[in-house]
């Protein structure tokens, strides 16, 4: 598919905001029968570069990866500095936050979805890539993850 | 995958409530470069036999289908009777309603949930099959709902 904004339609990930990582992570282990996943923390900001909204943040969360087919369940616990995850958890609890899509090109598809009134919320690096959060909620009822691996 | 409550771990929906799924329809279409997909009422109490929280209820929705590669996000707009879909426009708003799973074994699925402390909050028919929406946000923070079908 190489239409509309993204150049796929292929969800690959649901984010849902936690207040205790390591139970949640047991409770989904228990509900698909597998072993707890390990939670890790997002990198510290000179490596994540973390920019909420367009300010650097010294953001972090714990992370919990659950393979569900074609797609991963992502937990996300934040910490107290200012992100998306936290705005979320503050104003709206525990939840889900967001789906995401791998793309290509991520300044173009920033680009094309904030010239659609979808505004960058959140970006920052991962080793092997990068994300932006679009506040894709009005439109989509949902925030979308635009999600770029180098290979 | 034979294990946990459900025997299965492949995520195929994700659920949004809307308050207008005409346009939140157009929306995801200019989105994904598509055609606007047609929504439709669910059946009427008779054909449906919806049931929430024990009673039966005239509650319907218009939905309508989006295909994300592996999964669908479905779109649902409540009316005013009383629902799992209504019931979460009122308290939450809009958002992420559910995720579902299709299964085999409805009964025996529901019965192994409710022992586990997620109780059945909705079901209903369709042709072709029938649902339940589980309480599972306490566990998972978010609600699980089971598709079965009969071929």
């Amino acid at each position: 598919m190489d239409k509309g904004f993204l150049g796929t339609n292929v969800i690959t990930q649901i984010g849902i905001i936690v207040r205790d990582i390591d139970k949640v992570s047991q409770s989904y282990a228990d509900f698909f029968g597998i072993e707890k996943p390990k939670w890790f923390w997002t990198d510290t900001v000179d490596v994540a570069r973390t920019e909420f909204k367009g300010a650097s943040s010294e953001a972090r969360a714990k992370l919990a990866f659950l393979d569900c087919g074609q797609l991963q369940v992502e937990l996300i616990e934040p910490d107290e500095h200012p992100s998306t995850w936290r705005e979320f958890l503050d104003e709206q609890g525990e939840g889900v936050h967001h789906i995401a899509f791998v793309i290509k090109g991520m300044k173009e598809k920033i680009a094309v979805l904030e010239a659609n009134q979808m505004p960058l919320i959140q970006r920052g690096e991962y080793t092997g890539g990068r994300y932006a959060y679009m506040d894709t909620f009005k439109e989509l009822k949902v925030m979308v993850e635009l999600l770029e691996n180098d290979n």
